[in-house]
């Protein structure tokens, strides 16, 4: 089979060196160019970006020349990592221009015809693209991950859901990475909790009803999510306690079946990127830990522990994923992934 | 006034050293006897109790020889804080003897005949003391505080309770220090999350429930508590969130009126410890945060913020306390307080 | 005696906010002037300030509107907690507008003719100011505290002058407080250490000798200093490991006794930010440290340990002081109250 | 070829972990035995163990019964993980029932007959082993690896040999895992520095000496070392701060140049250990960091930074190595590996 090229927008930025450092040692992809901003542009890539992650810069990036984001320049399969505050009018640029945009950004997640996509949980959401094209008159496409918290919170959910579930509150302690760099000031988060992340809240408490939806996601999940979303000092893993009522209450045992069995089209396709198991429910009564078990699956598998009866609610339990992983570069690249099992990509 | 002499058992360990160290300032009480365990018994204080409070210890204590905890040595009034592996034999025997225990060990705080005091929300639970002597025979007295992630959680409801409520979900982030010393590893918590303290979650599902109850905490309140606690990096200060259902949900504006306008006895005594006032209600969308909050009025003060409606329950909001303060050796201290005022402690 | 009124120039950031929170309970001076940048002009303190003390903003200081830093406007007296990027034009300014300035920047320590006063230290040195004046032609003056980690430095070398220091090795572990808001990312320094911190060993080599020496300082004490620095995830002081050759080695008892007996003008004048003593020889093995020794004196003493012979050098120790209190506000409060005891702030 | 079979002495502690998780997927050994005290005996390896890795325990090791630390009963080959205060005498008794003891604890690393060995650095010590059984009358043998500080100290100096090290000043930022667990409590290092380590600056004086000496560490090398160590909260990777003197001061291009091409029989006989290259000379000034650098060479590289002139010595740099890796169960391997090849483990 032949290497798919592929190109990464905001390839500088945290999340784009994590889209660099995966794609490098990635069986089916080809990373063959990089773009970001103008400041950028024309210069080599290692002497521009601010490189955080413990592995070294790949060989192959190190020296690349880093492109401009226009659209038409790179290859069809384009990665984005691009800040919020940009990505709107570039990625739509880009699927405008025929390119396939497979977006960590927020900014389209919302849109009725774009994909928000976790693959184990909602593939038949892929459907939504032959309307995407014709709703919004795009050669390309676009399809979205969800926010780093809400991808813990939906796939720890996503076993659940043949119980109906009805309400769930949730909150979360998430790591530094998921703020970007330079992101949280030192001074701001050393021996100390932030009790707010802007917008995060209601990224939960939407998102998570549209990844877990029918139709596409245009028929939200019918439940209603609350979110107390904070800042802790860790470096990677958004934990998440979670207390959940359900239409019909079902045993903690059949709730503990239904994680423990849960599994999905990535995990039938062998995807490169899947975990198996996507979910790992652990026994000890004092997991999961971002520390020891944020990499679990090559962190892509969400890790669950403490299921237990709520005395409030029905049930509840303790979540745990790789923000920048299975909550950025790592779910992008799943979802390309499936788009590519499924023929979306050429 | 004649200074009120007091003693300390368990005078050596983490909350030991709080109140040593805040009964050195102390203007009421003057602490003239300190007690552990026999291991350090007829040794100097600072040779035996490893300090790791940010101010020194206090020249009076420095140099005191150490006794053992037994009944009858020392003065009328102690103060306990003791480990709870030793606290029931120990503060069973001082009551006997005619010692007043204010306690901040777990053993007797469930004992319908002792009061789980928190002096600006249960005042009144301080009749218990009557029945007490006559029910277990003791010529002293057993008053405890509450567990140090409880009080946060049960000030912050008690001006809520004029609404009726019916449950609530809390998840906390608390710190290091109350799990005393050498308490938590480091290897555990740098960087780290861990989601299970053991016996804390029951501890406030049950506890709350007495402290805001009836007849001295035999009625306990009509709510509903789930618990969710995890030890987070922090030095000191606990920080929970909380969302609460009531039986006539009131408005934002009524609840906060309700938390800004609460106060107590320790207030209208100007009782030495109390904090003007006991809750601070703030603005800021990131606040409370244990670094910048913890020390509100002295430590003692309980601040809340992010108040806000809930699409699950009715409200939530944030809350923090001084874990080792107000939810140890200054709860225990003010329970004393109030003690005095009301004649309890001759 | 009638209050001194003065002001501060920068007083929105880190520094700034220091100066603001230590004046506030000043006996001395009372602080009715705070100057920022023209974006906060105009605007309230409480609104402009990104407070991150945890004592709150004081009452007097929270509504005052901020003015521009333009000379004339505020009080004769200023402290300066102005970014070095702004200061020397803006401080220079304020001298020839006949303001007394009292910097914590670096642009005019290192100035022949500025003093860079410690007052434990150096007292002597302020004889530069009538110079300074004829010699730049500035009715004000201009007098600087050193950085926050060369204070430290050299405070305990001070002593150690009559035995003719002649060559240090030291190695810093530096808190996050000194970088100012916001300073350090917290991606870079949760759980890490930065071995590089711009500018700060070139500081500590040269201002060192500089305010050790002679003339004012323009005699340098003629020793040679290498400095390594370090930035570590700790909130507030810096710790220092040094190693010390002397021209004829004392024994250790020898600088004990010298670092013991230490005093100076700001003790024998009992100035108000005077710590008694200003060095503190501790003796446990694994002191000090900075949670626990940081605060000593208010924060305006600086603590010494593990005092023993160095089989390279002669001695070696561990010295540790508070970044933003003797290492910045209280160090140029200090220098202020020296100022006024000998009249110079007339 | 086949596995040669190996078996670790104190499998349970943190050191022992390492060992259990590295052996697992070693090309040349295989792990058949584990071994630890009393109270682990009989149980599963699993059940034991309190994993602190963030790679799960092995599969091969998880349910394999823990035997004692008997000689005779394990392979011939046995890494051993043991604390100091029982290692003296078992790992004694294991090399006089024959077995070849490769050990990362410290008891024996002064014997003048045992190889305190780098293998990069001093294979030649392996020469002792024919002695040590003739001297001690051991069938078997004892090889050791250096403290986890003094190793990354000795490979950095390693290359500066030739030009004549006379003397050598060094700080040190150690990470919280070099303690072992439970080790370090959380409330003496978060957001703190402990400028003591019990031991520490004294083994690393001593056996770096050791190390780089003749006739197999008998002759020391003839340098004098002042070592200042600290404590720093980092999880993983000890930084150094080092300042050197030299009998024939080179350029510090020399010194550049001896470190970029330094080399070692692990690299060229390609151990599986080994590190490609051995160190890494980095150009960013602000580096190495342990978070960044510490897992260079799958954690058995160290990592040099900011060479540059002293002062006061010649020359100053930064080092860095991974404490667990190349400082303990990493560094053992290696040291098996080369005795391997060199037909030491038959």
């Amino acid at each position: 089979m032949d290497a798919i090229e592929v190109g990464v927008l905001g390839a500088t930025g945290v999340v784009g060196q994590q889209f660099v450092s995966r794609l490098a040692r990635h069986p089916w992809f080809r990373c063959t160019w990089l773009a970001a901003s103008e400041r950028s542009e024309g210069k080599s890539y290692k002497s521009v970006a601010p490189w955080k992650l413990s592995t070294p810069i790949p060989a192959g990036a190190a020296d690349r020349i880093v492109d401009g984001c226009v659209p038409g320049r790179g290859p069809k399969v384009v990665f984005s990592g691009l800040d919020a505050s940009v990505a709107g009018d570039i990625e739509r640029a880009f699927a405008e221009a025929g390119h396939i945009v497979v977006s960590n950004a927020r900014n389209f997640r919302m849109d009725p015809l774009v994909p928000l996509l976790i693959p184990e949980v909602n593939p038949d959401h892929l459907a939504l693209i032959p309307e995407q094209r014709r709703g919004k008159g795009w050669p390309g496409a676009i399809v979205t991950n969800p926010n780093c918290s809400t991808i813990v919170l939906a796939m720890a959910l996503a076993p659940l859901r043949r119980f109906n579930i009805r309400a769930v509150v949730v909150s979360t302690m998430q790591a530094v990475s998921g703020a970007g760099y330079p992101g949280v000031p030192s001074l701001d988060i050393l021996g100390n909790v932030v009790p707010f992340i802007g917008g995060e809240e209601e990224k939960m408490q939407t998102e998570t009803l549209k990844i877990l939806g029918g139709d596409g996601g245009r028929a939200p999940y019918p439940a209603v999510v609350s979110a107390h979303t904070n800042r802790v000092p860790v470096l990677d893993g958004h934990t998440i306690t979670v207390s959940v009522a359900f239409e019909q209450p079902p045993s903690i045992d059949a709730l503990a079946d239904a994680i423990r069995t849960f599994t999905g089209q990535p995990q039938d396709l062998f995807l490169p990127s899947a975990p198996q198991p996507p979910l790992v429910l652990m026994e000890a009564e004092n997991r999961p830990q971002p520390r020891l078990d944020a990499d679990l699956g090559g962190g892509m598998a969400v890790s669950i522990g403490r299921l237990r009866a709520c005395p409030v609610m029905h049930a509840r339990f303790v979540a745990l994923g790789h923000n920048t992983v299975r909550g950025a570069a790592g779910a992008a690249i799943l979802n390309a992934e499936l788009m590519h099992a499924e023929g979306l990509l050429r």
